[in-house]
C-alpha cells in the first residue's frame, strides 16, 4: 500500500512536533510531503533536514495538490476554519489543531462542508490519548467506578504565555481549559447543560488589563447528572498540574501528575520528590504520537477518527458560555 | 488549682465521647460532675461508670447548679440556642455542638446573649484540630504558598445517614457541608461573599424524596479574591474521603486520607493500600481531644476560646445561601 | 476486681513513660503503687504528681511488699537479671525492659528462676505491638503472602546515643539490631540458624574506638527456610527509619515510616512531604500503651504473656553470634 | 557524514530490539547493514521489512565485509568471546551482550584482544541507562547523599525461565544478580572486596534440580567502606520488581518500580494501584535505546563508551565468587 502523503499547513513549534513524529514514528505508512508558512524562509532547513520535498509560503499549492490524501492544520487559530473548507473542498482528510474557531457560525459551516465532502477530520485535542486519562476512560467504561457522580479536573500551567498571545488567544477558556472541557466530556461521555464560571486575576495584572483572568473555578453540570468542577491557574511555580479524578457509585478513579524520574530524595530538609514534567509538549510527548498514530489509522483502515468535528464544536460551546457565566455573574444553559 | 467542673447536656454519641476523653486526658484540671439526658435511664450505667456525679433527665437542674462552670452541649440541634441563653445567663461557659441552629435570628440572639454575659462560647467545629489541617493552616501563616489562589475540598460520607435523620438535619449543607464551609474560612482566614451550589440526588432516591440532595459541588468566592470549590457526597464506597488543597501564589499544599495503617499489599491483583479511616469518630478522634484541650485551657487561662460564636454563625450564613443557590439555581450573594 | 498493684523498678526516660501510660490508659485496671530508682530524690516530684504512694531509693522495700502484684523492670540492663529472680521467688509478675542481659547464662538463670516460680513475665519488644507491624503479622497469618521468602528490615537511627552509652550499650547488635532480631522472629515465626554480619565505622570515629560499629548489614537464615536481611545506621539525617518488607510466593507486605501529619507541599524546590517521627518515643507511642495493656490483660485473664522469656533469649543469642560474626568475618550458626 | 554501518550477530528477542531501536532512532546516524543468525530463515522477513541488506546464517560473512563498522553481539553467551577477539581483529567496534562469558579467562582474552586492537567495546548492561537510575548516579555525583553508607537493590522477576535456560545460565549470579553487580559497582564508583551469598530453593524444586537456586540474599563489601546488599527472587507473583536504595551520611536515594500509568482505583476493597511494568523488556524499554544512543555517539565521537571490558569482567568475577560463597557456606574475597 502506498504511503499517505500529508501537507503541513503552519510549522510553528506543534507543526514541526507532529512532522517530527510522523518521520519517526509512522514512516512506513505516512509522510510529509510538502509544507507551507508563512515564514517559509524560516523553516527550510527544518524541512530539507526532515526530507520534505516541497517547501511553500501559501498553503494554496498544498490545497491543489492532487498527490496530498490529508492536511495537517497547525497554522493560527484564525486560518482553521478557511483552511477546514478548501481542504475538504479538495477531498482532503484534515487533522485540526484546536480550537477550531472561537466563532460558532463558522465552526458550524466548516464543519458542514466536511460533512458534504465525506472527508475524516481530527481535532487536535491529545489529552484523550494520554495513556493516564485513557486508563481511566477505559476504566470507567468497563463499569469500575459505576455511574459518575463528580468529575474533577485541575489543570494549571507552570507559567502564563507572553501578554500579546493572551490578547489574541480568544481568553483562557477557549485557550487553556477547552482540553478541560473537551476532557470532561470525554470521560463521563456526556454533554455539559450547565456552565457556572468564577474567574480572578491573581496572577498578573496585566492579564486583567488584556481583558482575561488568571484563576478560574468552572462547575458543569451534565446531562447524565454528574455534576463537575474544573480548576485552572495561569501560573504554578511547582509546575504543571495536570490531575483527574472521576468518582462513581462504585469507586473513585485519581490520576496524578507525571516526573521525568521517581526519585525520591530522603533529606534533612524533608522527603523530596520531583516536580511534574514541564509543560504539555514534555507532558504529552506520548499523546501527541498516539493521537496521530489514530489519525492515520482512521485513514488507512478508512474507519472515523476518535476526536470528530462535534468534538472540537462542543468545548468552544461551553468556553464561550463560560465566558458569558463570568460577565454576567450567573450559570448559563448550554443551548445548541 | 481547684477542678473545672462541667456540666453535659445529652449523652448520644457524641456527647459520651466528649466525657470519656475528659476522663482520660483531661482528668487533672476538668471533670463532669454532671450529666443530663431525656433518657436519663439509659445512660445512666454510663455515667456512673464513668464516675459522674449527678445523672438528670432535665437540663435545668445542671443550669441551676451554682458548682458548675460550664457546658457541653451535645444535645439535638433544636435545643442549642435554647440552652445556649440559659448557660450564658447562668454564667456558664459554653461548649455547644455544630451546628448551632439552622435560624439565624435565634443564632443572633444566643450569641447575644453570650456577648452580654461575658461566658466564653466555643463550637464544636473539630475538623480545625486535626493535625493535617491545622500544620496546612500554619504552612499558609509561615507563608509557605504566598497568597491563596484557589482552595479546594473534597468531603465524601462512607454512607449515608438514616432518612429520618436526613428530615431532620437541615439539609446536606448545614448538616454536612458546614464542616467544609468553616474549614473553608479556617484556612483562607477570609469570609465567603458568594456561594453557587450545584446538587443532584444520586446516591438514594429517597434521599430526594425527603427533599435533600446527597451530591454537591459548591464554589465559593472570598473576600481576599480567592476562589474555593466544595465537593460532597454522601456515599463513598471506598470510605470516608476527606481531603484538602490549598494553592497559592508559592506553592500548593495537600492534605490526603488518613489510614489504620501503612501497609502496602503488593498482589497478583495490584498495589494495594488501605481505605481511609472508617467515619468521623475514627478521623477525628484526636481532633476531638484538642478541641476539648482548647476549650479546657480556654477557661483555665481565661483566654478567647479557638472557635468563636461568629465561627458557628457564618457557615449557617454560608449554608442557607447554597441552599437558596440550589433553589434558584443562581450565585448567591452572602449579605450580613 | 481489684486494681492490679505495680511496682516500678527504674525511672528514668522509659520507666516514667510507662508510668505515665498506666495513670492515663490502664487506671482502671491497675497502678503504679511503688517506684523504686537510686536516684530517688530526683523523681520525687515527678512520682507523687502522679500519685505514686511510696517512693524508694531500693528496689528491695518492692521486691518485699506483698500488697504488690507485678514489677516494671525499667532499671540500667546489668541490674535486670537479679531483679527478675527477686522478682520471681516473691511471685510478682514481671515487665522486663530489653535486652534482659548481655550474658546468656545469666539469662538462663534467670528464666529458670521466673518458670519455677509460675510467674508471668514480659520483655519489652514494644515494636510488635506497632499498629503496622501488628498488621503485617496479622496479613501473613491470614496467608496473604503465602510463604515468607524474603524479609527485609531497615532501621536507621536518627542519631547516635552518647559515646560513654554506647560503651556500656553492650554493642549495636545487642542495643540496637536486637530489636530488628525480635522482629524477625516474630514476623517469620521461625528461628534464625546463621548470622552473618558486615559492619563498618561511618558514622563517627569514636564510637569504632569505643569498639563498636555504627553502620551494619545483617543476613539471617531461618529454619523454615526464607532469607532476611537487617540495615542498621547510627545516623540518618532523614529521621529516624523503620522500615518493613517481608516477600512470599503470594505478595509483599510493606511497611513505611510514619509521619506526624500527611501534608505534601508542592513547592518550586519539589514535592515534599514530612520526615519520619523524630525518634523510638514517638514512633512507637502507641506500642508502648499496647505492650502494657498485653501485659495487664495477660495477669487480669491470667494467660500467656505475647513476649515470653525466650523471646528476650533468643535476639541477644542473635546478637551475639552477630558480633563474632564481624570479629571472625564469616556467617555463625547458631547452637542452642 | 556517512551512517555507521552496523552488522548485527544474533536476532534473538534482544538482537531484534536492538535492530528496531536503530531504526526508529538513529536512522539518520546509523543503519544495520547485515545480519547473521543460525536460524537465517526464520529471520529473513523480519530483516527484509526492516530494510536490513544482508542475511547471512554465518558470522563470517559480516566480519569479513569491509564496509561494516562495528558489530553487535547478541547471539549466545558462549559465542561472546569468539566473536569479540573475530571483530577486534577485523578492526569492528563492539557492542556485546551481558554476560560476556562465565569463563574470567576467556573473557581477559577477549578483553586483551580489544585492547590491542584499539577498537569500542561496550557492555549491554542497561540498567545504567535508566532514567531513574541514572539520576539516583547523578544526584550522588552532586553530592546530595554526601558519602555512601549502604546500598540496597532489589530485583525480583515476575516468573522464572524456562529450566533448560536455566541450565545453560550460568546460574542465577551470572544471569540475573549479574545486573545487579554491575548497577552496585555503578552507583558506588567502588569495587566489590567481599562477597557474602545465602541461597535457596523456593520458587521451584526444578530450579533446585537443576543445580541452581531461586532465591538469593547477597552481601557485598565495597572498597570505599561502603556495605551493600542484594536480594533476588525468580518469581514475583506482583511483577518485576526493581528498586534501588543508596543511604549516605547526608540523605538517602530511593528509586521505586514504574507502571504503565499511575492511576489510582479507590474501591471498596482498598486503594489499589498498578502492578509494576511487566518485565525487563517493558520496564527498560527506554534504557535500551540510551544505551545504544552511547554507542554510537561513542563511535561517532571517537569517544570512550560508558559501559566498558572491565565493567563486563567485574561482574562476572562477583557472580563467580558468590557462587562459591554458596558452596563453600562463607564470604568470598575477590582477588583480581
Amino acid at each position: 500500500m502506498a504511503k499517505i502523503k500529508l501537507g503541513l499547513l503552519g510549522a510553528g513549534r506543534i507543526g514541526k512536533m507532529h512532522a517530527e513524529n510522523i518521520k519517526r514514528y509512522f514512516n512506513d505508512v505516512a509522510e510529509i510531503k510538502a509544507v507551507a508558512d508563512v515564514f517559509a524562509d524560516k523553516i527550510y532547513d527544518w524541512a530539507k533536514n526532515l526530507g520534505i520535498e516541497k517547501i511553500y509560503d501559501d498553503r494554496r499549492a498544498i490545497m491543489e495538490d492532487k498527490g496530498i490524501d490529508a492536511v495537517l492544520i497547525c497554522s493560527s487559530t484564525d486560518t482553521h476554519c478557511q483552511f477546514i473548507i478548501e481542504a475538504a473542498q479538495e477531498k482532503k482528510h484534515i487533522f485540526c489543531e484546536k480550537p477550531i474557531d472561537f466563532d460558532l457560525e463558522k465552526i458550524k459551516t466548516a464543519l458542514t462542508e466536511v460533512e458534504n465532502s465525506g472527508v475524516k477530520l481530527q481535532i487536535g485535542f491529545q489529552r484523550r490519548f494520554d495513556h493516564n486519562f485513557r486508563k481511566i476512560k477505559e476504566m470507567i467504561q468497563q463499569g469500575k467506578i459505576g455511574d459518575i457522580h463528580i468529575l474533577k479536573i485541575t489543570s494549571r500551567d507552570p507559567e502564563p504565555p507572553p501578554i500579546e498571545y493572551i490578547k489574541v488567544s480568544g481568553g483562557i477558556f477557549l485557550d487553556m481549559t477547552i482540553h478541560d472541557f473537551d476532557m470532561a466530556r470525554f470521560l463521563t461521555s456526556s454533554e455539559v447543560e450547565e456552565v457556572f464560571a468564577l474567574g480572578n486575576v491573581l496572577v498578573d495584572k496585566k492579564i486583567g488589563e488584556a481583558g482575561d483572568v488568571d484563576t478560574v473555578v468552572i462547575t458543569l453540570k451534565f446531562k447524565n447528572g454528574a455534576l463537575g468542577v474544573i480548576d485552572n491557574s495561569r501560573k504554578s511555580v511547582y509546575g504543571y498540574d495536570q490531575r483527574i479524578e472521576v468518582f462513581g457509585n462504585k469507586g473513585c478513579l485519581i490520576a496524578g501528575n507525571e516526573t521525568l524520574t521517581n526519585v525520591v530524595y530522603n533529606s534533612s530538609e524533608g522527603i523530596i520528590s520531583e516536580k511534574p514534567k514541564y509543560f504539555f509538549i514534555e507532558r504529552y510527548k506520548d499523546a501527541y504520537i498516539e493521537e496521530m498514530r489514530a489519525f492515520i489509522e482512521a485513514i488507512v483502515n478508512d474507519k472515523d477518527t476518535p476526536v470528530t468535528g462535534l468534538d472540537g464544536l462542543e468545548p468552544v460551546i461551553i468556553g464561550l458560555a463560560a465566558k458569558k457565566s463570568i460577565e454576567e455573574g450567573k450559570p448559563i444553559k448550554i443551548v445548541r
